[in-house]
């Protein structure tokens, strides 16, 4: 196999000449499938059905002396924070459990930073300029956030440990604008990546110029491996605090693909300090979360290892969608040099990078097919991949055969658009 | 009987001691009651036994052609809203619903305009000054909201038929920094009043100096009775459609005293522009709220109905409350001059006007005997009752026993206090 970028103009003609043959052919099927989100699939979540009846009857809604029932406890269920705690290797103290949405208690923290700034220094909706680091290519929402906020968004390159380090540390020593940076750390959203402990003690051990630099450790994917096992992640709690900085970093996590996305807890946790400064700024927000739904997770999970046997059913019902999705791009794109990605071992996603300037036009290609995928760009501030290049494939949702589909329509409109492009130049 | 303000210093000196021997044997009972928050008791919360296992298997889970259990649907559940719609006597269209707490959806909306301004307009944290009206005795945690924020609260006085709307034209037609009034319309926390046509038709017609002034319409008692069926209450979003401003009002509900106050759903209505507005803001904040647990509600009260007859139920429970409560008011104080009340219809509290400069000293008097009251101030701004003489009683979570133990060291309380004070100025 001769790669695209090594052919003579007639030879990409013919190349072209084959795409175009299988796009019509793929036009003809009139497909309509979605690989759009990154959202679990029906047989995930009727995995763990007993979930529903696990809080059924009014004797069942009494845990830690109070009913759940009823107002209070506006930092969670301590029994729901014990088990978020063993979750993200913290202690309770470090914990808060909230409602149904992690990003929600991102938006809810930033929000509060800009309305009241944080660790006694100036709101930051009264600053000039703020501005957040965003490793790229990262989890669109993250970016929505900060733009909504309008927050200024500066990309930094990720490597295979990890943002590249060397610019955290070059903008965010140097500037007291950039207040923060998104982190997914563990099977990073979209590439999963997971940090290196290098990566991670560098974090704790960067010097910003804001005094008030927070981390949003974004933990979405803290035990979702693809394989038998979480990866291991270096403890960004405790790697601060030893650094003497414990409350730099918010780590997020939730249940979202553990239970339910539309109605799991969501939890963050941070140094003491961080914590209490939460608590206090959620306290005229609510009279509390929703703790009949906390105690239904507790009485459901129990401990950690319940949360991971799940998982191992998640992962079963999940790999063999990764391995088909990487099995058709090594079929039919391998060696053709239009195309490169990693094979994940955990999260919701696998990034591709296909020939530079054309990631539009195969999104675009595939929609004609009826296959929606993420818009181009959409892992990126702005929703402006500087390449045109990166596609975020999300397998998880489909049923087995859609995906497949989804998959040929996708390898043809990669090979067309490659084609496209490779000879605009000769 | 002698009212006290009418009696002697000898009278009084007479009184005095009776009160102080009954309250020496109040302490000597060693008591340990709570009637500080509007909390319903267990009793409440039993009767609706069949909402925990209203959805309860994964066959269960599917609704408006959706998966509950999945992401989406920022603005909830479809059934969900109309549901909240026939609730609020409003379109569908002009629904949100959203988690376990409008408190917390009120804080969100005020969030909003203070980061993103309405309407257009400058957002409100970038102005010199923003003023918020706040009718008084209301409900403490509206004002610890607008504190938080840092918006002035200006106190309005409430009449019979809800606040005083002269009070109202007169400060928001003037003052452009007057951005919005609190309001509970029906059973006011804590005095009960059902604002009357006139005033709701007042608020439609307001014509404020603010652009983008707002009506924060929290109708927590929107169906909570102590008779028979709901006070009639004028649509406030009608009223403001038919007066040109459909967007002035904002209303807010929830279940959490008609389900569950930890784990009820909260709504909230207005005109479709400002619901489109509220739209765009809540997307970068969410992927949607728990619609799992708008599916529970939707199931289990099905429609209004189904709401009333639960409601019809809670009143059951709490007449009886609040009866023993008048009863002992008047029997322990009646007469005597000390104590002013209005007999509530609906709602969660009774408001008391004791002896003016003794709220304090009733509430340190009664805590000393172990009865626990709401502080004195709650029901201000601030905190500040210029009189020193609300106090608000909750007597809907303690067991009627307690309650009756409670509310006599409370009268006790109250005349020692009175008599006191007004020996103070013999």
């Amino acid at each position: 196999m001769k790669k695209y970028t090594e052919m003579t103009a007639s030879e990409l003609t013919e190349e072209l000449d084959l795409a175009r043959a299988d796009y019509e052919k793929c036009l003809l099927e009139g497909l309509s499938l979605d690989m759009s989100r990154g959202k679990p699939n029906s047989e995930q979540l009727d995995t763990i059905e007993g979930l529903l009846s696990a809080v059924n009857k009014n004797a069942d809604c009494y845990s830690d002396g109070v009913d759940v029932r009823n107002y209070g406890l506006t930092d969670g269920l301590p029994a729901a924070k014990k088990l978020f705690a063993e979750l993200m290797e913290v202690s309770p103290d470090n914990v808060i459990v909230g409602g149904n949405s992690s990003l929600n208690m991102m938006y809810d923290v930033l929000a509060g930073f800009m309305l009241f700034g944080t660790g006694g220094g100036t709101p930051w909706c009264k600053l000039p300029k703020v501005k957040f680091l965003c490793p790229v290519p990262g989890y669109d929402r993250h970016f929505t956030v900060t733009e909504a906020l309008g927050i200024e968004m500066i990309n930094v390159r990720m490597t295979d440990e990890g943002p590249d380090m060397d610019e955290v540390r070059r903008l965010a020593e140097s500037d007291e604008s950039v207040k923060g940076i998104w982190c997914c750390p563990k099977y990073s959203n979209p590439e999963g990546v997971v940090y290196s402990d290098a990566t991670v003690r560098a974090f704790a051990e960067l010097k910003p110029a804001a005094k008030d630099f927070k981390i949003m450790w974004d933990n979405a994917y803290i035990v979702h491996f693809l394989e038998n096992a979480p990866a291991k992640l270096l403890n960004i709690i405790d790697e601060c605090e030893k650094a003497g900085c414990p409350d730099r970093a918010i780590e997020f996590v939730s249940t979202s693909k553990i239970s339910y996305p539309g109605s799991g807890v969501a939890a963050m946790a941070s140094g003491v300090g961080m914590i209490a400064e939460l608590k206090k700024r959620i306290f005229p927000q609510t009279i509390g979360p929703n703790k009949l739904n906390q105690l239904m997770h507790v009485r459901y999970f129990k401990d950690l290892e319940g949360v991971l046997k799940v998982m191992r059913k998640h992962a079963v019902a999940l790999r063999p969608r990764f391995d088909m999705v990487e099995g058709i791009l090594e079929r039919e794109l391998g060696g053709k040099g239009i195309i490169e990605w990693k094979a994940p071992k955990g999260g919701y996603f696998v990034s591709v990078q296909v020939q530079k300037g054309t990631a539009k036009r195969v999104i675009e290609l595939a929609g004609k097919a009826g296959v929606k995928l993420t818009p181009a760009g959409s892992a990126f501030p702005y929703k402006k991949d500087p390449d045109d290049s990166n596609i975020r494939i999300a397998p998880t949702y489909p049923p087995v055969e859609d995906l497949r589909k989804a998959m040929e329509v996708f390898t043809v409109a990669v090979r067309l658009a490659a084609a496209e492009k490779l000879l605009e130049r000769k």
